[in-house]
């Protein structure tokens, strides 16, 4: 039945691991590997790496099915943000049998590998974690030897090549959407005119800026103005977007607008504002420099407000159809391997927006590792302060239905490793 | 048996108006003075003054019972953060006969009042509109109209007198208790040294802030340090700071720090660095000036929150107890009305703790507008950067429970007055 049990003729045991940024989802799918591996006859033991490529480098492994010892516990789990397991940075070194040190870090990974029985290794993350997928994965079959490795995508980004979509984007979509509408509710209250800039956010890519349009689904015209590192590829045009936001002025008494992290003003005053006062050591910070420059121009009142990490870990607003399919993509990983592959990463196909329906394939990493995918031109009106019907119709899908939180003293209950 | 309707021998109108800073539970009062005006006998017309008293002042009322036709609306309408009738930030000056600005907004009101029928006015709102409220009723009273003004407690910053605690505050502490929660979660991912700077609302009370200690009734021992402006009334000690996440860093890799945004660094450099530079007209910034400190001091992975507008306006997370408190009070406010009271602020007496009992009484308004309720020096803990558990212990009722949201497309569906 299963190729991998065929060709070992015994019981492997297998290692999961997060890494890069947190997000909603990614336990989710730890919960999805968990599951189907404990449920699949040929595998013995669940270990979890922690802190991601560094644990397994280390041989910092714990044993996780004794660990999640209930159905309770699994289900507590996938509703907890961020990464139980711990995440890293960490990313490795092409193998180059040539360089010691490049060797000796491969060599800690296959012996802990080999210590722990692991025949199978899922990895839980981004663009980064798919290039250590990539990396791993030829460097076993270099050596010849049968451990097979399988990427589970997540980030808030959405900007993973090949899936659909991404795990955790979702979520943070649907945290931006209800967010965003509170804080438009918020900035009506008064009878004087003002703009509230919202920080979303997307370093290179504007998915989960663009995903604020869902609100027009339910009638909200806000945001008025959405601007994505897309539709700016030459740089941000601050004086087309003080146009922008003084035609928007004449038409609403209060001016939203939802902007990328990324976007770069052309500004010169920019990188002196928006970064080293700022103390940011990212590009953070933008909508604190559109603040300044609307309040110069107009001089009415003007807001700023990052929706910062709370965007990425926002769990108790979490989409349920991101959560479960992170699970089944966790899930499917496991299949995927224990029927031989290895060198994927997990996707999804979409099959139909409406109704919505979608079936996970793996795909070559290769393709994946180290590659953007960026919003779609078409997708932004030709304003470039917009995006389309289109876009946000490939959005709704993504934030339907919650998750039952579990309360205790009016509190959230979260899954912790170490209690 | 309604001492106001006796006097008047007929059935009256009434108005209700909203000021301040928006909450999550503003609405839910509204909807409780409308419900108990539509169900009183001896109430007419029931009318909105559109942004607070300017609204009265400048005759512009809408039929909130021609608006909310339906138990449906008015559920929505519970659950609605912010507004629906908008707000404003004004105050009335003292009433002085000698003045002529003054008489005439004074006769403005009046005329609205008389124009629109209405025996009873309620205000909803915090500290400056509690002040209306009283040089309403003073006025109101020295011209000899027979028309009562009842004032409904609301504010996020839990700092009006007499009353136990106020409508909105149990809000905004469930949504920084849910949100620190998920940033502490975020905050532990990695394998090194970090600090995590959460700036909370309040200039000059730290009620908010300090209820974060909340989480602890979960075995959460984060957040680590706690500062209040009542704290340091002296101004904020950066050096003992600085000493306090030293030994904080000792113990945790992950520290945690909530700070209310009314506190003020002794520093010197402050000024430039928290409110010019970034460009803040209030005082908030301080958690971005403090994690320059730290960057500098420790040179470790160090970032700062603001939780912002959303603390105050995150209905989705809206604590249950507040949201019912909210529309009982309002209710509170029309019977106290109707009862012959007017110069009043409904209040919570709260009777005990655990089990959790309050019960709703007038305080004369002269005691409320204008002061401001502290944290207690008691509940601060000796080194001045903890709350102890007796503020945990009062804080926790007013967190619990839950409010079922209405979703639509996947986001929780907001009242719109103007659709």
């Amino acid at each position: 039945m299963s190729t991998l049990s065929e060709n070992l003729s015994k019981r492997i045991n297998i290692a999961v691991a997060q890494s890069g940024g947190p997000t909603a989802a990614i336990n989710s799918s730890l919960a999805g590997v968990f599951r189907a591996a404990r449920d699949n006859p040929d595998i013995e033991r669940i270990y979890g790496a922690v802190n991601g490529i560094e644990g397994v480098i280390g041989g910092n492994l714990v044993p996780l099915d004794s660990i999640l010892t209930s159905e309770s516990d699994i289900e507590l789990l996938k509703k907890t943000p961020s990464t139980v397991l711990g995440s890293c940075r960490y990313k490795l070194a092409e193998y180059d049998p040539a360089d010691s040190v490049t060797e000796s870090e491969y060599m800690n990974i296959i012996n802990t590998f080999e210590e722990y029985g692991i025949g199978a290794f899922f990895y839980i993350g981004g663009n980064d974690s798919m290039d250590t997928v990539m990396k791993l994965n030829r460097y076993i079959r270099a050596v010849g030897k049968d451990i097979k490795v399988i990427g589970v995508p997540k980030t808030i980004d959405n900007d993973l090549p090949c899936t659909d979509h991404t795990p955790g984007f979702g979520s943070a979509a649907k945290y931006v959407a209800t967010t965003l509408q509170e804080i438009i509710r918020d900035s009506r209250v008064y009878s004087i005119q003002s703009i509230t800039i919202v920080e979303i956010m997307g370093r290179n890519a504007g998915w989960l800026t663009a995903s604020s349009s869902v609100l027009r689904a339910n009638g909200e015209p806000a945001p008025h103005l959405i601007y994505l590192p897309e539709s700016c590829p030459e740089g941000f045009d601050t004086e087309k977007f003080l146009e922008d936001v003084s035609r928007m002025m004449k038409r609403y008494r209060a001016v939203i607008i939802a902007v990328s992290e990324g976007i770069v003003p052309r500004d010169r005053d920019y990188v002196k504002l928006g970064a080293d006062a700022f103390g940011h050591t990212d590009n953070s910070g933008v909508a604190k420099y559109l603040e300044k420059i609307c309040r110069d121009k107009f001089g009415c009142k003007v807001r700023s407000v990052e929706l910062n990490v709370m965007q990425r870990c926002g769990a108790h607003i979490a989409s349920l159809t991101d959560i479960e399919e992170a699970e089944k993509i966790g899930a499917a990983a496991v299949h995927c391997a224990m029927d031989g592959e290895s060198g994927k990463m997990m996707g999804f196909r979409r099959i139909s927006s409406e109704p919505y329906r979608v079936e996970i394939i793996p795909f070559d990493v290769e393709m994946a590792a180290n590659a953007e995918k960026f919003f779609p031109e078409k997708w932004i009106t030709r304003d470039l302060c917009d995006v389309t019907m289109d876009a946000m119709n490939y959005f709704l899908p993504l934030i339907q239905g919650e998750v039952q939180t579990e309360y205790r003293n009016g509190i959230p209950v979260h899954f912790r490793l170490n209690q």
